[in-house]
């Protein structure tokens, strides 16, 4: 089990989704967590249920912390356009002197920086770029839906509305339930939890499908039902591109909408209110049906900004508004997933 | 002007679609087609009504032909997946060493082969990759629906249907109505006839939307109505993430839908059957709307392997089929398509 630092610097846990998914889903042991704004403050404060690791205010601290042992520091920030912020420079240079790997899943790739480059060299330390697109992509041929495995992909009315979360308390649910499930992870931080798979919004447009195509044939060969990650939104007006090539890469045989309760516009795009989310549904079927014909079979509903009454009663509006069954898979039940989508793959 | 051999072998004419579209719209004079299987021919015996040249076997000969007074040579053809064909080589390297630029839209850039990358160096010849994206990406912001110029996009069944060819004949057509009407080219072939512009299907997918918005942006501060060239289709197996993000990059005002009479598998994806074409018409206006909404306003009919009269029974149902006025704009006149589009941003 890996050990690693996590950099969230002034934005955990809202702001910072990588380091909030490798929490709660991946196997590291996460020594600390670096936010100069919280440091002194334990993890748990901020979110309950996970193991629990000192807040520090810097790269320093967390080596203190780990008493030098500390096999990587993650960027656990996922930053609109995937830019490295030059205010976590020090930090990355502190840990590769330190022979520490530095792992990111930024546009901007840490190994194509010189001097990270070099301290790297010198220090004995990796940098792992996980959206560095794979050499060897290829075109999708069309093979996905003719995998043996049964395809469950989570689709999203916007960005940030819990397609990751949703994905991997679906895949644990579905386990739980003693189902063979897997999930394919297609984003940053699915990328990081499950050790991986390949980031495809940086992959060339072309080659999306393609890269999704492979990971669904390559995790069918072990796994008799694969969950694989969404990203964006049909409607998006920057991602879709990526939302429709993992679409149709996959052909899955069913989808499990993803929503936030009380999200009315797209999320960093105000001028851009988001349809219906039944309507929204039915363009990601119309949309799927050309390559794979398929069904929206469920829906996920992050609540976490109300109270719980008002949080059921979204659940229910929601449930209504899809006809199918629904739950917030974090705060509630994952179980409505796990049946609607084991009933439909039946 | 700049004087350019093409390369084409084994291909030309009808799999060399970059070939033939340099040869009807760009500014080169074009003086020799390179394809070994056709040497001794003329240009104008494979596609008529272009300026003639000789098609000869190598680059030898083109050099011959043109006097040792050749600017560059341009790849022709556009193969699958965008690889390069190591046939190419001899007359790749032979380019270089004689101080002819060699001018590619493939994935696979030529400048980082080493081979070529050292004889352009000591040729004094410059590698032009078409297909390599520009540094300065930037994410979608949604400006594009704000544009002061009207924009249209060419809209395809599926690939290789015509839309590049579509998206000149309506420029010019427009042009010759006397409209301020500029193509935004968005692929290979596009953008060597127009001699700037991003391929955006060897964009991160994630920048696809971005990059045309950033185009349509550009070509809206010198032109009152954009073209804009749509790459795919909504339906594709492999393609279609690169469609989609045009589609909501351009935010696009108008729709043209372009088509191949008799096409009822997608090219190259036998299992898959294509949808009838007024039901992929609306899947475009579906997935157009949560970012702006918009309409097929005509159709354009590609029915080169079809006779006279059963090329015009096929453009008259295929206008039926998309209750829009259609036509073959390359065999037929480009009128319908003009007096709808205007029509349609009146």
């Amino acid at each position: 089990m890996e050990r690693v630092a996590i950099l969230a610097h002034d934005r955990f846990p809202d702001r910072a989704k990588t380091a909030v998914g490798l929490l709660r889903y991946a196997d590291h042991e996460v020594v600390a967590v670096l936010d100069r704004l919280h440091a002194g403050d334990r993890v748990t404060d901020h979110v309950p249920g996970v193991a629990d690791a000192p807040v520090v205010g810097d790269l320093a601290a967390a080596l203190s912390v780990a008493d030098g042992d500390l096999d990587a520091l993650v960027v656990g920030v996922a930053p609109i356009g995937g830019g490295f912020d030059p205010d976590w420079r020090p930090d990355v240079r502190r840990a590769l002197r330190a022979g520490v790997d530095v792992v990111a899943g930024l546009h901007d790739f840490l190994a194509d920086d010189a001097e990270f480059a070099r301290l790297a060299r010198e220090g004995g330390a990796e940098l792992r770029d996980l959206r560095r697109p794979p050499a060897d992509l290829e075109l999708a041929t069309g093979r996905a839906r003719e995998v043996d495995a049964d395809v469950v992909l989570t689709v999203g009315t916007d960005c940030s509305v819990g397609k990751m979360t949703t994905t991997m308390e679906l895949a644990g649910g579905l386990r739980a339930a003693g189902e063979d499930a897997a999930v394919v992870p297609t984003g940053q931080t699915g990328v990081a939890i499950a050790g991986w798979g390949t980031v495809v919004d940086a992959v060339p447009a072309d080659f999306v499908a393609g890269a999704v195509e492979a990971m669904v044939e390559r995790a069918a060969d072990d796994h008799d039902l694969l969950v694989v990650e969404g990203q964006g939104a049909v409607g998006h007006p920057a991602y879709s591109a990526v939302t429709c090539g993992i679409l149709h890469g996959a052909a899955p045989d069913a989808l499990v909408a993803c929503h936030e309760a009380g999200r009315e516009v797209v999320h960093g795009y105000e001028g851009y209110d988001l349809a219906p989310v039944a309507e929204t549904a039915r363009l990601y079927e119309r949309l799927a049906a050309p390559v794979a014909p398929t069904e929206v079979v469920a829906g996920a509903l992050n609540t976490a900004d109300h109270e719980e009454r008002a949080a059921r009663a979204a659940v229910a509006a929601f449930a209504d508004a899809l006809d199918a069954p629904a739950t917030d898979p974090v705060r509630f039940e994952v179980d409505p997933l796990v049946g609607a989508v084991r009933e439909a793959l039946a």
